[in-house]
């Protein structure tokens, strides 16, 4: 019986996974691993997701450069969430360009925008969407955080 | 077009939602939320929750009274994870009787758990139980963070 067997993994096979920032303390994003991405992060000491959309592994900075190294990894109380502490490769974590993907605040009934995007994604995806040869993908059609 | 509708509920009508300590920064726990339970957080200021096991809301702290004042509401990038600040009662989230429910963390290829229990279980919920006429609850039973 491995480490990896005690996770509860549900019905699709996946938990979520909490990245939290090794330095400040921020919930940088939430995304889904299968045992595959929680094997590899592991192994490699960077976090790996599952992206569902896409259904693939997927190495959280692989297009963005935005790696994540991972400090310590934990599991919750009954086993079905992951929290990973993480050095966030240039202080951004989410596909807006934002440090955090929890950017939306609620205040007074509406969801406010509370921070600003230190970088433009056209930026940040341009290499990889030139070397494509292809139009500039839209932010929205990426997972969080990639 | 309510703040509520903006959330991307998943085909259960549930979103993950996170909670952290205003104070420390630390990762308490998380748990599921449907619009009830987001609404009546938002509305009262005090964490509620969705229990699957029990199919009903929760308020969090009904029975153990670690009760969460919420500072704070966010939500990330693709509005499907939901993020509380929060104030917690009695410094204890968790069931287990620890302050947070990540306490277990890998080391060297297995779970270790790396936080003592701060209160007995048994004592927490003991005063319910007894009015319950009951034999104490297995903490197991519970859902994280009750």
């Amino acid at each position: 019986m491995s480490w990896i067997d005690d996770v509860k993994w549900d019905e699709r096979g996946l938990v979520p996974a909490i990245a939290q920032d090794a330095l400040t303390g921020r919930v940088l994003m939430v995304a889904w691993m299968d045992r595959e991405a929680l094997e590899r992060t592991a192994a490699t000491g960077e976090a790996h997701y599952y992206s569902r959309s896409r259904e693939r592994l997927w190495r959280k900075g692989e297009e963005s450069g935005h790696i994540q190294r991972v400090r310590e990894i934990r599991m919750d109380c009954d086993s079905d969430v992951v929290l990973l502490e993480v050095e966030q490769a240039g202080g951004i974590a989410c596909h807006t360009g934002r440090p955090s993907c929890f950017f939306q605040k609620l205040d007074d009934g509406r969801w406010v925008t509370v921070e600003a995007v230190a970088k433009d994604p056209k930026e940040i995806y341009r290499t990889l969407d030139q070397e494509r040869d292809a139009p500039l993908s839209t932010p929205q059609t990426r997972e969080p955080g990639e």
